[in-house]
């Protein structure tokens, strides 16, 4: 991006969360979904930061999504919920969700906690750290609307579905989050704005047929990351959504071209460390699992070897430094967010410009 | 392959059995064993198969693997059990463990068991099923020898570490089983046979060159599945090796070169799937995501689009009718062994040649 606004992270929280309390979300709702997204920025996820507030306020101001999250336990078990998020907020179901997967694993080992009738619920990687903050293992999956096509398909009947795993050690949680696609669509989107064209296997046109011109790809389909990530993404979509009575498939409308409720559902799967092994042994095993693989010697073209979510933890905690980056039509947007709903913090970045 | 041998199921797995039993496996070990490799070889997963039976009988004969599995618990909870495979059989210690995870997952809602000090265990596909067959969904995984790098790295920390995920339908489970590589070891094996090059991506030299060369290759690394599959890799690493205390990453001793006990991992995940809806309607959801999916239509150059483990199944119900086939080179190595062991079962195939 052009010459960014840095943002202090508490700021930015405060500016989001108040537009949300404007709009009329209660004040746990506004915090959970503020948190979420500026988390997202954090780690360097733009697409899935603050980006998206206008979009959601947008369906809020529709009548898409509700403003309050009335979450109902469906079935539950000594293990198991599955709750109904109403049409809610995907951000507070999901915080409501990991945190009672938590509970359950403590006292038991393990949880499985579904959330059907939700809205996009950020990234799932802020979930999973939830449990490895919790000294627990969080796997996080989600289902979305259908972009996408099946291995050999022309077809979409899947989302990007994204898993994300954690785990704690002795510093921060060390996490994988990876959508199922074999690239995000704002990589194509990009393409778009700087014209240019994209490599093959990122997207097919609407026909179905191979493509590099980023215009059609964006009027069609993105493509799965190969055959296992088509595998993957329809297993995701099995566990998140056809086994929590969540739309599935093909049927989950899209984010921003059907104005219906996306009735998403999530799946939070936690298990206990302690079950197995004290916290600290593992931590310590963590170490050497870390050692062993960023002294690993480097590729040909390669500066050093990463573990899943190192970059974006080096991200985070550059961004707590610096504060967040954000391009200048994203800060706009914000102010006008803020103006339009009335909230005093429209100069939230001033402290370091 | 040249015209194969077909081998009827029954006779194939009492044949394999029985040679077990010569080598003073306990009955239900050898059971286990014969099962679970017969397996591999009725969905096509020939590299998993028969054609193990004399790598294991050679490690037997080395003392480098126990002939009974003394399985011990380590630590237990309502959800939660960790085994100590003392060196035995992996298919073996995957079946007790994967019958505890159902066992307590239909008590509680979900369940995870661990196994460590364990040996190579077939296919992970196997004992998913297992808990799809009980109307759970299973996810099993296991790390493995280090024949793989990390994204950006030259020297193998990874093994090809896999997944299997197999859930419930009104017919046969769908099951996705996936290896972290870009290919399968195998598939350098028979480029090297065959005299013929590698494409690029498969693997690298052992000094972290790109290469084509398959006999390079084969002395060399292979290339995980992307940056998505290292850090699937990884995660399984941590949670099937670093978490059950079993040996990890760099320190699993490679199964062919080293003589040495492997120390692997398992982790069985069930979550019975009741918890959440009546598995009737679990099914149903499932008829029509498969159909959403079969029914979709082909792109180019694919003749249909299957669900994950749809051709696996598609050859295990050919298998049933016409025998298992086996290459001559196969089904001769395992007469010998019979021979050797003193088997009364040598001929096991010729009522179908």
């Amino acid at each position: 991006m052009m010459q960014p606004i840095y943002v202090p992270v508490d700021s930015l929280k405060e500016h989001c969360r108040q537009i949300l309390r404007k709009a009329s979300l209660p004040l746990e709702e506004a915090e959970a979904v503020a948190d979420n997204l500026v988390d997202a920025n954090l780690t360097g996820v733009d697409s899935h930061g603050v980006t998206r507030l206008a979009d959601y306020l947008t369906r809020l101001e529709n009548g898409v999504i509700n403003n309050k999250t009335n979450l109902t336990v469906i079935r539950e078990r000594e293990t198991t919920a599955l709750y109904d998020a109403n049409n809610g907020w995907g951000q507070y179901a999901g915080k409501i969700a990991m945190e009672k997967a938590i509970e359950k694993a403590k006292k038991y080992g393990s949880a499985f906690v579904g959330v059907n009738n939700s809205n996009h619920f950020g990234t799932a990687a802020y979930f999973a750290r939830m449990a490895a903050q919790a000294d627990c293992l969080g796997i996080v999956q989600t289902n979305a609307s259908p972009l996408m096509v099946a291995w050999g398909s022309k077809k979409p009947t899947l989302g990007t579905n994204p898993i994300a795993v954690s785990v704690p050690t002795h510093r921060h949680p060390v996490t994988l989050d990876m959508a199922t696609s074999n690239v995000a669509r704002g990589k194509i989107n990009l393409a778009v704005k700087n014209k240019a064209a994209i490599p093959e296997g990122w997207a097919i046109t609407v026909d179905g047929e191979p493509t590099t011109d980023a215009e059609e790809a964006l009027k069609g389909f993105l493509l799965p990351f190969g055959a296992k990530g088509s595998g993957l993404a329809m297993m995701i979509d099995i566990m998140s959504g056809v086994m929590t009575n969540a739309l599935f498939g093909e049927d989950v409308p899209r984010m921003y071209d059907d104005p219906a409720p996306q009735q998403l559902g999530h799946l939070f799967i936690v298990f206990d460390i302690s079950s197995f092994m004290d916290v600290q042994q593992f931590k310590d095993r963590m170490d050497q699992r870390v050692k062993q693989t960023v002294e690993s010697p480097a590729a040909p073209g390669y500066d050093r070897v990463y573990m899943p979510g190192e970059i974006e933890q080096l991200k985070r905690e550059r961004c707590a430094a610096e504060g967040v980056p954000l391009s200048r039509a994203i800060y706009e947007e914000l102010q006008r967010l803020g103006k339009k709903y009335g909230v005093e913090t429209e100069d939230f970045a001033i402290s370091l410009t």
